[in-house]
């Protein structure tokens, strides 16, 4: 139990003070060390995690949250790797993003700088706690990570395991600060610790998002839902089309990158969606559709108002037919989370025009939803995707979990 | 008075789509035909400053506010001026700041873009309501702007002009909202339109920030105040330290980036100490000295707490001797509110520790703080200077009021 919150949160900012400058040496040693003894650990690990299984299976968990709380060899084995790739990726904090002299003769540079103390929010997701102490750490900050109660005894382990490997390195423990309470009241302490915390991350439910960004006085960047959408245009590739809908739903339907939401120009509607009924049914996925599409979609139940701006994170698809670009626009301007969309279509100029006028984090053209994610867009590494226009929008990778700050050099100047 | 303030917040969403997409041309023509249309109002606009003057003064306004108030011929043509040179800045949508072919073949673009609804709420200065405005603009923002009450019928006069203008072009009015209402339970109403505000920018007071900050569920960037240290090394060019020290408190006591605080290091302090009071002395300002500095300041008062970590904007400085680069950092640390900090030495080594380890908005050597300014920086332009770490940090320019989002094309990539 944190029994002290202000002191933890205090703590964690000393911490903090000291990680913003380690050396890129010394963070990445500390990573590659952690994999080490993580490997080492894994029977340990295990057996902690069993303990979280056999309690989640008696207060009668889903089989899709047992699934994210499960650690298997292969589970911490990915882990290890995880943490040795993040130390082979570029120190953020390395980069100088401008440097002049201005007539003044000052010499202004702007340098990437730590956010200082992170806190995150998320859910039972015992990897998450390794991957989020480990990018938070490797861009200079110190983390304060409070996991799903599920979790309790993979987190108290893993958390262990890496508070054994900071002190073995002289580093200070409290650059990983688990908060074990679930406490409501304790978490709203925790959120009103804006002195010593510069940024909250809640990722999960949208129940918890909206508890914390309604009682949070520290900054909070959302990693909210994602209804995605696929615009098929008249002038699509309906070959391409078949395969990016088909795929972008059922490749991993539970996740936020994938599609909910298939909008189809009418001039094509006739020819595509019984094709892409025939994909859909053969792949098991529910189709709700909207009068004009359902008696094109054999199968296809009829789309109620709540399907549209829905995450269903199933097999379960809604699916419009639109007038054209300004149709899908439309549609998409009610109904987005400003996650991803996409347009599938050989027009350059709607392409472009989709581009221009649809402002989600990450907009596509002639490929799925699911490449909004950080590996994919090559960020290296991710700690979620921003749904937030603030700070970060779209994959955080390690540069946006830093700011910037100016550094200027003179001579005597006054003023 | 706004009676639906969820129209507004929707309408300004709305108008924030249209701007988005103007082109430069459309954007800089806008806020030329402003500058004129301003100045030809000249009279009007200092008719309806007058009736704010005079009904402020039967209310017993302040002197410093009342200057704040008051517009003159030479404010308004400044206005015109400041417009004008706003159009003359590279536009910030126009940037690209990835553009990459992954080894999927997908080309990922990353681009600015603008925030969306920017909502400003800032003490009773006119100029701030058009210049905020064309800032927001020109980065492709709507805006809603809540000034001070004691500004009502300048801000109303200036709105209708801009209002004006924009029809004019065929522009959506609502690029520009003027909050009219100073009631609690509105700005609280405003502050819960986080559907379609984006960013909400307090600027002023110390409890108008707070109650934005507490009350509102919008992002929240802080123009918070400005605790500036100056720290003088044993290294330190004496007669350098000197100059910086004074005018950095006297050429602008009331502005944030103005210095608060001198730390001398014991090593020089008997011999510095006596010609900085000197100084001071002739410049009237009043030295708040502590128990080792004031018997060697002539003229100096006994600090108590209060005066460490305090902003005076007034010509008041605190004096404290300290223990060298250590005691330095150390005392920052404590009472910084992340502003500005400066190093006088001569010793590159001591100059690149204090810049490493003090992480405040813009850390300079051997310059003034005052040159924390988005002017002097070379922004062109700033909406304020931010002390938090998220988003923005420091000076906020054109670039700081937009975000970045992923644009990417592929040719049927699935996944």
């Amino acid at each position: 139990m944190n029994t002290d919150i202000p002191k933890l949160a205090s703590d964690a900012q000393r911490a903090a003070r000291t990680c913003a400058v380690l050396s890129t040496d010394q963070k990445n040693t500390l990573l590659t060390d952690l994999a080490g003894r993580l490997f080492d650990e894994t029977a340990s690990i295990l057996r902690a995690n069993e303990l979280d299984c056999t309690d989640a299976e008696k207060n009668g968990i889903t089989p899709a949250k047992l699934k994210r709380l499960v650690l298997t060899d292969l589970a911490v084995s990915q882990m290890c790797d995880g943490l040795r790739q993040i130390a082979t990726l570029p120190d953020p904090l390395d980069s100088v993003t401008r440097d002049e002299i201005l007539p003044t003769g000052l010499r202004v540079t702007k340098r990437r700088a730590p956010l200082g103390v992170i806190a995150m929010i998320y859910e039972a997701r015992p990897a998450v706690t390794i991957d989020a102490f480990a990018l938070c750490f490797k861009a200079g900050n110190a983390c304060i990570l409070k996991g799903g109660r599920e979790a309790k005894h993979s987190n108290d382990r893993l958390a262990a395991i890496a508070h054994e490997t900071l002190r073995a390195r002289d580093l200070p423990e409290a650059a990983l600060t688990l908060f074990t309470s679930s406490d409501r009241e304790d978490i709203r302490t925790l959120l009103a610790q804006n002195k010593h915390i510069d940024l909250v991350i809640p990722r999960g439910g949208e129940a918890l998002i909206r508890f914390v960004h309604e009682n949070s006085t520290i900054p909070t960047i959302q990693h909210f839902q994602g209804v995605c959408h696929i615009y098929v245009d008249a002038q699509a590739d309906q070959a391409k089309a078949l395969e990016i809908c088909v795929t972008a739903k059922t490749s991993a339907p539970a996740t936020c990158n994938s599609a909910e939401c298939i909008l189809v120009d009418s001039a094509i509607a006739p020819e595509f969606l019984p094709k892409l009924a025939e994909r859909y049914n053969d792949a098991g996925v529910e189709m709700r559709a909207g009068a004009c599409a359902q008696p094109l979609m054999p199968g296809a139940i009829q789309a109620t108002q709540e399907d549209w701006g829905h995450e269903f994170l199933d097999t379960i698809i809604a699916v419009k037919v639109v007038d054209g670009l300004e149709g899908a626009i439309a549609h998409i301007e009610r109904y987005t989370s400003s996650h991803t969309e996409v347009i599938v279509t050989e027009d350059r100029t709607a392409a472009t025009e989709f581009t221009d006028r649809v402002q989600s984090s990450c907009v596509l053209v002639n490929a799925s939803t699911r490449f909004n994610d950080g590996y994919q867009l090559g960020l290296g590494a991710e700690i979620g995707i921003s749904t937030s226009r603030i700070h970060a929008y779209g994959p955080m990778g390690l540069e946006e979990l830093t700011t910037q700050r100016y550094v200027v050099w003179g001579d005597g100047q006054t003023r």
